[in-house]
């Protein structure tokens, strides 16, 4: 297996609490802070950036970076200026926001903006992104799919992502908007790529040893279909129930985690000990 | 393992339907069919059973059954009726509509029909139930829980159901409703129950041979936890998010099965040879 990641990620699965503890974000401060230069929200995905990026500009000062700027990018040729590219590789940190993921792969991809990212990620920079910033990720991305639905081999609509982690794919809002169906179609596609489901304010942490870790309120939901016995993916039609059998599944809240390598998931110590 | 079943049931996830081919009403219709008595729509789920029998009536009569009749149960004391639990004994079919499944429970539980209910089932006469009449067939049933939502141990409620099926839990309306969570929460907390999650329009026949078969147009998601490494159920707080370890999930669409007795899906002949 290929390393999963190079860097280290912070993958959110959206709607993380911004007025409360701040968890999350605040453990993407704690991060980002670890190194110099300021702290970079993109907010490519979103279709009104200005609002997005006041938001978190606010939160993230509360928090306690003073030195925080946003880079818009609203279009393709601000994506190829070297002065954005220098934005990227000088960040301490760098935050995707939400929106649409196809707006970030399609401004972004093969710019200057996009190679700058990839070399501020593998000398250290933490790379966070929550919602659409987090779908975008991995090397093949969910555009879309269906909700609160049995899964089909046409469920779910995937593409190029930004390759920041590999032999996985992402999906995000996972419990609150019933995704099961959409990633277990994914999986069942190509079942060497595991499928990780993040629950909204709830985050996986990944590092360059492969290793994944949850934090936040609620739960990643790991879809493994390596032991699948059977699959009539190939042969369904798109609209025709997916039949798979014997996939293993990990429900992981805060604490837990994930080893990439062995697929295995990680128990924390002190559960270990209470419980069977 | 105890036998799952004793008799024939057909239990379906809600909203089948009841206007196109009827796959489902259909097959209730040609299995009742094979014995002798009429087929007895069961209306103790609804609260305004009038309305429910008068729409199954029609369809299972133009589904060619000419001898349909509705027993509504409005107390405990019609169901303590020797004529109310007659009836029962004396039909070639039972069909338990939706509503709400604790309705069925408190008015039949312990009385003459629920002991005519199960001699009948004994001696071979199918018992069918959608919905609120899925759920009530298992001796521990979900009363209700969360959707679209995390698990968590307190994710779920349930109580004793009427007893048909052994061994499982059911949830109906599933995909649908994004009722994976909590099907996982009844899981951890036993993992020697299987969860079964019925979709709308789907339907699993189970036999006496411990074999369950999947009608209809959607998926059947069996979630088993014995072999589940590790849970946090019994220390985790009733609101605090459910870890559960390496559960196998079989997503079975129509033609396929599943053998109680050894944990094991079955996969049609057809799609054996054609698929790895």
């Amino acid at each position: 297996m290929t390393d999963v990641a190079e860097g280290t990620l912070l993958i959110i699965g959206g709607a993380e609490d911004k007025e409360g503890d701040c968890e999350i974000l605040r453990e993407f401060v704690r991060l980002a802070g670890k190194r110099k230069g300021p702290l970079v929200i993109m907010t490519a995905a979103a279709q009104y950036p200005q609002k997005v990026s006041r938001e978190y500009l606010k939160i993230f000062r509360r928090l306690g970076d003073e030195e925080v700027i946003s880079l818009d990018i609203p279009s393709r040729e601000h994506a190829q200026l070297s002065s954005s590219a220098k934005t990227i590789t000088s960040a301490g940190g760098v935050f995707f926001t939400g929106g649409d993921q196809l707006r970030i792969t399609s401004l972004l991809g093969g710019t200057e903006v996009d190679l700058a990212l990839h070399e501020a990620y593998k000398k250290g920079t933490i790379i966070a992104g929550t919602s659409a910033g987090a779908s975008v990720m991995s090397a093949t991305m969910i555009i879309g799919g269906d909700e609160d639905s049995t899964p089909y081999p046409g469920s779910i609509s995937m593409g190029p992502g930004m390759g920041l982690v590999h032999q996985v794919v992402i999906d995000q809002h996972f419990a609150q908007r019933g995704r099961l169906g959409r990633l277990v179609s994914a999986v069942a596609k190509q079942p060497a790529i595991l499928g990780v489901g993040i629950d909204e304010d709830t985050a996986v942490l990944i590092d360059s040893n492969n290793h994944m870790q949850v934090i936040g309120s609620q739960t990643v939901t790991v879809v493994d279909g390596n032991n699948c016995e059977h699959t009539n993916v190939s042969e369904a039609e798109p609209k025709q129930p997916l039949g798979i059998t014997a996939i293993t599944v990990h429900i992981l809240p805060r604490g837990y985690g994930y080893d990439f390598q062995n697929r295995q998931a990680l128990v924390p110590e002190e559960e270990k000990n209470e419980a069977r």
